[in-house]
Parts: structure tokens; sequence; C-alpha cells
């Protein structure tokens, strides 16, 4: 039986970043790929000061802008060293010196990175923790000290599949890791302080990381790198030297493609449809499982079990000769888990979902 | 008049960075662009942590290795930010605070930011600086302090067209930026602690930096980003976070191309010919000229100038017309240059240097 029914050599691609991208992004990338739009070189090999980068650039970032509804008062910065790397470059440019207090709400993997990090850098406040319930519940309450420059949270947790459904409550500017939900709902972005996210999920290739920051939020402290340092990146057109051209560019034709799509509320509409899908498939019968608390179970990544984990060898590689591939689950929980990003389509879940039914028959 | 005969889509590419890269490399990466040999997924959408991966990237390091003849007792690291992220890892990862002294030679516009972004991290000291030449010759007397952690400076200057014809003398560790002239010459890795380079001139694209590093010469230091810790790079194949995985796929086949031209022997004696050519038409008469001081002159950036600058214009757009693009001087010093690295065919330098005698002709 052949769950994938496009018989491509490209097959549903589950994995969670670097992760699938558009079908029609990839051709039309490989298309211009030797050269580029009259350029004679392609577009990874010319100057990232010259009007046709510059070009692809500006149309990125006024895609994403256009697209997330950022204000004036908010600067787009494209960076690089990941998600990571933006974890120290926060407090290094949030913070006038380490002696200054930041909170940071700890709920899985990468949060928990996140403070560490942080950590270096400030008087770290955790403000909640949940490692007691293994990060499968989001916290209840929070405690942030009143002298705190921001509260720092990761809207969804890639490992551990729990998303917060809205903003926690904080009266300091709150920090965002999107980095794996980032353009999959809307958001007010006036909410919040920074918004930052590496775009191999939602946007593109690894490579390349979105800092989305407000301009009054930023302060000067010496210890910061000068490729992270905010303000000479806004004042730069984040060319502070030269920047991963092709992920840029990657990222730009993501964003148009998504724009053809119908835009965030699209974007959303489908990701509701995917989670439906999936979690309705794992919650009919024992034979898998999801730990996630229902109310913060993530739209974006599913990690499950399968009841009896000897299977879930066999459930991975048939699952691979099926045409769906990337749906092991990270080493920290093991298992499987399925990443929904935007790129994924609709049609890709229902394959999974009915190949998940076929092998509960055969297995359950 | 037609100089490049190739009449491709592809002109010859002279951008000092990102840079032209070889046909057959391009070629093949497009080839394999949408589905990567067997994996049903690009390479870019694939895990960084898989085996297929995980191939590319030792074979990536593995070559690297090999045609630089690089020992055990240095670690191969592949990392993000750029050279100027480097210059402020490698103060954080090489000296254990920042009391600790560490001298710098100046001699152009990046060892300058070197030594500026290295003095936030150490205490600094300039061992010569050529500034007073602006920057066309190299120093002869070199004072360095005996508490130095290191010398750090620039084998090879890209802006300003000067390249250290041997490595400075010193009795501390020396640190060498490499990025625009590494693999084009035999080294002799153990004459020095760390060697860094931004791949984008001669092994890829933009987006990946290489640190050879003696790996006794690491110190722990509390400040140091996670993503730019040499010691947890070391113990993580450089996978601390998701690295920049497609550059690193297109580092790996620029080295499997190299190798198979010849490796370093071949590309220096490229370098060599290509130098002398264009170096050999700007010299025969006053119509053109270089500044740099003969005996240390880039054989990889070569800056020059026509004596009226008022037909630099007319200059760049007939060069482009004619299939060479990528000839425009850096703002720094404007005027022209030709960036020869690795890539470039010696047909492409002759094609410039028969384009240029016919451009003296006609205006001179």
């Amino acid at each position: 039986m052949v769950y994938n029914k496009r018989m491509s050599s490209r097959a549903y691609n589950f994995n969670p970043g670097p992760c699938g991208l558009p079908d029609a992004v990839m051709e039309r990338a490989q298309a211009e790929f030797l050269s580029y739009r009259g350029e004679q070189a392609s577009v990874m090999e010319i100057s990232h000061r010259g009007a046709a980068f510059m070009e692809a650039y500006r149309r990125a970032v006024g895609l994403l802008r256009e697209l997330m509804d950022i204000g004036d008062d908010y600067a787009v910065l494209l960076v690089a060293g990941g998600a990571t790397g933006q974890a120290a470059a926060i407090p290094l440019n949030l913070l006038a010196d380490e002696n200054q207090c930041a909170a940071y709400l700890i709920t899985g993997h990468w949060s928990k990175r996140a403070a560490d990090e942080g950590a270096k850098y400030c008087r770290m406040h955790v403000a909640a923790d949940t490692a007691d319930n293994n990060y499968t519940a989001l916290p209840v309450q929070l405690q942030i000290p009143e002298d705190a420059a921001y509260l720092h949270y990761a809207d969804n947790e890639t490992i551990h599949g729990v998303e917060f459904p809205a903003p926690p409550a904080t009266a300091v500017p709150l920090i965002a890791d999107m980095s794996s939900n980032i353009l999959s709902r809307h958001i007010n972005v006036d909410d919040y302080g920074l918004i930052y996210a590496g775009a191999q999920k939602n946007m593109g290739p690894t490579g390349i990381t979105v800092a989305i920051v407000r301009k009054s939020l930023v302060q000067t402290r010496r210890q910061t790198p000068m490729i992270w340092d905010y303000r000479q990146q806004m004042d730069n057109d984040s060319m502070i030297n030269t920047p991963p051209t092709f992920p840029i560019y990657m990222m730009g034709l993501v964003l148009e493609w998504m724009r053809g799509e119908g835009g965030v509320a699209e974007m959303s509409r489908r990701a509701d449809e995917k989670a439906a899908l999936l979690y309705g498939c794992i919650d009919r019968s024992d034979f898998y499982n999801n730990p996630a608390v229902n109310g913060c179970r993530s739209r974006m990544n599913v990690p499950f079990f399968i009841a009896d984990d000897k299977l879930t060898g066999d459930f991975l590689s048939g699952a691979q000769q099926n045409g769906m591939i990337g749906l092991k689950g990270h080493a920290v929980l093991g298992g499987c888990r399925a990443s929904l990003y935007n790129a994924m389509p609709v049609a890709g879940v229902r394959c999974l979902v009915e190949y998940m039914r076929d092998f509960e028959k055969r297995h359950g």
C-alpha cells in the first residue's frame, strides 16, 4: 500500500528543523540556482551589498513585516548563530550590565537552555519551572520580580510539544522564542518586547535567525559581540559583516509563498486542521499516546509514543518506505515526533494518520 | 568583441566574497537540490544529526584536514557568525579573563576590526600598525609583550590587498585570519595556534566559518557564548545547535572539487599564475596602478585604480557587458578590485587582462 500518493522523489517531511520547505519554493530556487535573474551568477555568488541581493533582502524583511504586521517601532534583524546565539545576545542587548535582573520561564528543553545561557549575562530569576511534571503542562503561577528587565519564555517547545495558547501575563517586557511556531497563527507584535526565531522551521533553511526588537528597549553594553549588537545591526541592514545570503534569499521565497497561500490566517487554519487530525488519531485508542496536557498541546510539534515501544523501529521504517520521513523522536524523549510546520500540507498529515491507523490495526 | 568566450549564463566572477564557486560544484548542487542521494528531501531539509548529513559534515571536515594536513592536536570547528564573530570568540576562548594580554597586528581594514573587537575581551596591545603607509606595506618590526597570550594578524587583507609572504616571526602562539587566502598555498598548520576563515572566499558560500584550533590552547571562560565555546563545540561535532547545513554541504563539494583539481599545490600554482598575469598588466604602464608594495602584494585580492578615475564607471560597465562581474572596488578605497580566489580559472584572468589592455588602448 502506498500512503504518499504523490509518488514523488520528495517525501512528506516531518523533520523538526531543518525541515521540509514548500515544493514550489524548492523548484524555483533550483531553476535559478546557477544564474539569478540576469546576474550571471548564483544568488549565493553575488555581493551582499549589490542591488540584486539588497532587493532580495529587503523583500524578505518587508514580507515578514507585512505578514506579521510589525510596526516601525520594531527593528527586524537577520542574524547568525541560531536561537542559542540569541539566548546570549538578548541579555547582552537588553541589560546594561550583569547585575540587572531578568526573569525566565522554564517549560522544556529550549527555554531551559535559554535560561542557562542567559544566566551568564544577568542576575537570573526563574519565574516558573515545570520540570516536576516533565514539561507536559504549562505553569499556572509566575513569580516575576518587580525589577526584572524582561520575562523570557518559549512560545512553543519543539521537543516537549507544549505551546502557550496565549502569551503569559506580565507587567515587564515579554521576550518570546518563537523558533518553532512563528507565522503559524496571528499574534499581536505590540504585546512583545522581542520575538526571535531560527528560520529553519516555518521560514526557510537553517543559517539565519530573525529578531524582532522593540527599538526603545535596546541598551549599550561593551561586552556585546559586534555581530549581535542590535543597534549596530539596525543601522547597517543586518550587514555588519557578510550575512548568510542564501538562507536569506530562501526565507524571502518561503515568505512570498506564504503570502500567496493566504498568509498567517491560512497557515493558522491549516495548523489547527493538521493538529486536530493527528491528535484525533493519537487519542482514539491507547495504542498511541501524547503526554502533553490538553490545552497546551503544540500545534507544531507532536511527540507521540507507541504503548509497546518495541514497535517504534518498525513504525519509523514503514513510514519511510511509504514516503514519510523525519518522524523519529528527539533523543531526550525517544519515541516518535511529527512536526507540522507551515510547509507540511494537510494531505501529508492525512497520509500519516492513514498509515498510523493501518499500523495500529496490524499491531494493536 | 566578446572577451568571455564561454558565452555562458555565468560570468567570470571577481567578487570578493560572496564570490564565484566552481561551475562543476554548482551544477552538482543544482542536480541534487530537490532530492539528496536517496533521502527524498533536499540536503537542506534533512536532520543535521541524521546519517546522511553527518556523512556530508564528516566528509567536509575530513577533506579540509587532508588538504591542509591538519594534525590530531588541532580541532576543526565549523561555526556561525563569520570572521567578525571569531574576532570575539578567540579572546573569549584563549584567554581566561579580560586582564590577560593579547597582541594584535594591524595591517588593514579586517585586522583593525579584529583588534577593535578583541579589545572588548582582553588587555589589547598593538604590536604594529601600518596605517601611516595607508596599509600598502607590511610592518618590519613587531613589539610583542612577553605576557601576550597570542599574536593575532590577518594573513591577507581582502580590501587593502596586502598578503604576508610568510607568517610573522613570534615566540607566542600565532592566530591567523586566513578568510581570503586559506587553501591557496601550502602552510604548515603547526606554525599556528589558531587559523580561522569565513568560507565565502576559497571554500564555499557564506554562512559558515572554519576555526582550526590547537586544542591545548583552549581556556574556560564563563562569558563565552555557548555557540562559540570551542570546547563544547569540539565535543559535539560543531553541533551545539542547528548548524548552517547547506553551507557545510557546499563547502564539502568545493573541497572535493579542489582535491580533484590537484589540491593546494595546484591552487597555489594557479594563484601565482593568475596574480602574475594581472599585476603584469597593471604594471606595464601608468594607466592602471596598484598601491601595494612589491613583496606583500596579495595573490587573492588586487585593488587597482585607473589613473583617470572618471573612466572607472565605463570600465566596470564594459566588463559586465563582457561577462566579467564583481570588479567594483570596496567603498573604503574606491576604484576597482579583482579577487582571484581558487574558483577563478586562469582563463578568467586572461579574459580580464585582454579587456584591460583593450580598454587602455581605447582610452589611454
